[in-house]
């Protein structure tokens, strides 16, 4: 398998399941991508040692998804300079409304693109996007993805 | 001035105090952008042309600030292939939680990165990041920021 | 079946079950309607051509369903002069609080009528209070209906 | 001044403020109105008095505002087979989340078309559309607002 | 039986099921009662004589249950001098937050006495005390059911 | 002054000026009461024993109102036979619902009666109403202040 | 079985099954602890009782679980001077928001520790992180446990 | 000044004018600490270093302030075997919601002791108490300080 350029980070194993939308997705576009499961909180130093090799190592798009008291992703992007897209995961109390504020609202200098809660597939497609920033072949395929919603 | 790589546009000239932040920052950053004002339910042909041109024209990302039932972002990434970043405007009633909700729950095939309630300069940092995934001078700028952010 | 009068459009075939409720009111009524899907995000040309012919074709209210970030009713009603009906749907992470406030918080100057998460049967029964606003046989049917509620 | 076709019921005087964008726009629109204010809890037999001659009388919409445990649409809504608006007010606590649950939670069989909370100049054009459906002159000048708001 | 001096009013068939809790607490502690159903939506009429009835009748307290946009018990509390009390019944969207807060945040002048979500053992109770203010027997009954608990 | 038939406790000296609503409205009823101020938190015995001593020294109803994590209705409650009226007072940061919810949601056995946040006037409405459901010359009080409310 | 360190107190039966968690991380922690089941509210002279001689028993830390209303937490820290760690419970109707809310927001001077919504093991590893302040044997067990989490 | 037993650190400069209250308690009550402002995001490194070295300085309690997307005590908290106070700053649009749910819903393993919002205050009192449990000087300070409290 090629370089990943899209690396995605996993609060917790639980999280698998949903994520599963993303991976699919990923595959779909013909994105190489690498997936690690490493909580924010129980296993901080392996958070950091990823989130900073990530840019130098050639990913180009970091993804975090977590749940209740959503770290995963601030942390992330305090390590790196790549955009990182933040998955806030359903709760079983708060239906993901901690999960969510406590990823979107990040403070001034460090921010995370956030798509809707469980929103594993868009986080996918976000990612796709800003590769297809700068790259006309992953453009391409999201025009053909939209084309094909359309339908 | 250089084409411009970033897109913004305001749903209401009242988004324009807040959204300094994020002209500010570009600005710092040596980002060329263009900035518009117009509502996704007042001029939707408006909103839906410059969408649609955005790609094509040379731009890689664009920013749609809006409040309340804050469409914007999500009618501007039905329009354009490219990462589409949403801020949702803080509102006198209910704080922006609507803006929010409105934005960041977008369903499934057509994301937009959403930051903080008012996060107009995380918007402009983040569409500089989504220029340096493949722009390393913008990367470059990102760690820059980030080294003096430390301080 | 005769010129449709009520113009219906879900944002997703998943909201098909809960439209029943409207769609067995209209036709206990005896209005006349069309039911189409077609996602604001999705397929926008689709929604704006539908929307911008409805008047045109002799159509009079416009019922609009959607979740999440639901911003079908508010770009329905950006194209057509006609009232436009929202039911926001519920969701299953925040229970149809996005939906809603994604709705009802419409900007000054393009209005939706909201009804109740999961309202489908009262947005029949408002559309036909419409119709019946100018037409007493629709009148006396929600004068009729009125009363066996009351039994 | 002619028969009135839109009747506007306000909960107390101190929403008067706020209501000042419903009376504008109903002039500009040229449609006649009339303007009572009057609880549902202090004076219930005054707005059931009110509500059940409305449509006898003539009117062919009705606007309700309210705040907090905002009721007075659905009494409205109880007594008249015409659509009746309603308009969540802000409050000085939750910020109007109170009012517009209040209203636009309508259990089956009597709905209210609820607009944001204080869209006071919503309500009216919503009103004036409703008036539209039946009514070419209504519908242009409805037409003529939306051409006028995209310049 | 004897006299009711407890009237409990449900808005709904469906909240019965909950009501039993009341039911069984006011028979076990002796409180004569009558329960009726009647929306005060649906059938503002009865709603308006049982409640104008009760305190000529010889009622002392009157109970109102109903969900989501619940006004039952302040309609109830608009036509009857005697204590009110509100059981907000839970809603499968918003949990029952809107039944609370229509309940609730009733306006100056016109309290209603609400209990938790679903509370209706506790209406029970506290409709006991009520009586028991001025009836030392049942205040009697509330303290052997504290002792009982405190067990 | 005579015997007091309500007493009213607030948690904080702060309340004092909202509970100015509730004082004058007593004294408006002519209904004699008594007022102190004493914290569930910071002095839970002072507030136990005059709770546990409310209703042998003749007292009827009492009133508590306290604001974020408000305990002192429910601590009240658990001291006395007697009806209690809670007061959620509104909080800074969230707006009283705090208060609110940690009033209004008490466990099964031990009720307390919620008014609206800030709720004072409404609180000592409704403490008149209880007096007057065994004493017609305070209901009587009430229906001529209900008739004055729909003047 | 030693002098228990951990006083453990839950407001109903119904909380034991969540608590098992904290049972269990004490048991691994090998911290002596006790546990008692009184509710604030049905049995208030028992759990001032109890949280009155904790100290003095030689308990250190005290972890309250209770729900709803969630009075439990600040009732037994009125009675205190140790450290009292708040759970939150789960609530069928708003999640644990009430729970949550009615044990964080208590008023300045009478602190309580809050800990997530059905965070019961996380009492139990907070509590034994208080006795590791001063004793290193359990501080040497939560760094263990640390160890083992990030594997 | 002797060794700090309690360390600080604050997200940001502006959260010091709230942090004045722990400021003035702790000195109150003669506990020797140290305040830093480091931003988990912004200065990552310095955040680690300082929590990794708290408890080998001897440092026995850590209390982390912060808003928004409040990581700063979980942050802290994955890097230190010492209980963690934390203390959610309020916030312009949602009241400190955000911040408060950021920082108690903490995932299992690594738990944090929240306090109420701008509770700065209660963290120094928590903290005092934390000392306390196993140092009778600092839990006969907090008793004295409740006796003062009850007055």
């Amino acid at each position: 398998m090629s370089q990943p350029l899209v690396g995605i980070i996993l609060g917790s194993k639980s999280d698998l399941e949903v994520m599963q939308g993303a991976v699919e997705q990923l595959e779909e576009f013909g994105v190489p991508f690498e997936l690690i499961i490493a909580s924010a909180h129980r296993n901080p130093a392996r958070v950091h040692t990823w989130a900073s090799a990530a840019a130098t190592e050639g990913k180009r798009v970091l993804i975090a998804a977590a749940g209740k008291a959503a770290h995963l992703a601030g942390v992330v992007a305090a390590f790196t300079p790549l955009p990182v897209i933040a998955i806030p995961m359903k709760t079983s109390d708060l239906g993901g409304l901690d999960s969510l504020l406590s990823m979107v609202q990040m403070p001034t200098g460090v921010p995370v693109a956030t798509v809707a809660i469980n929103g594993a597939r868009n986080a996918a497609i976000l990612a796709t996007q800003i590769l297809g920033a700068a790259d006309e072949s992953y453009r391409r395929k999201i025009e053909d993805y939209k084309a094909k919603l359309a339908e």
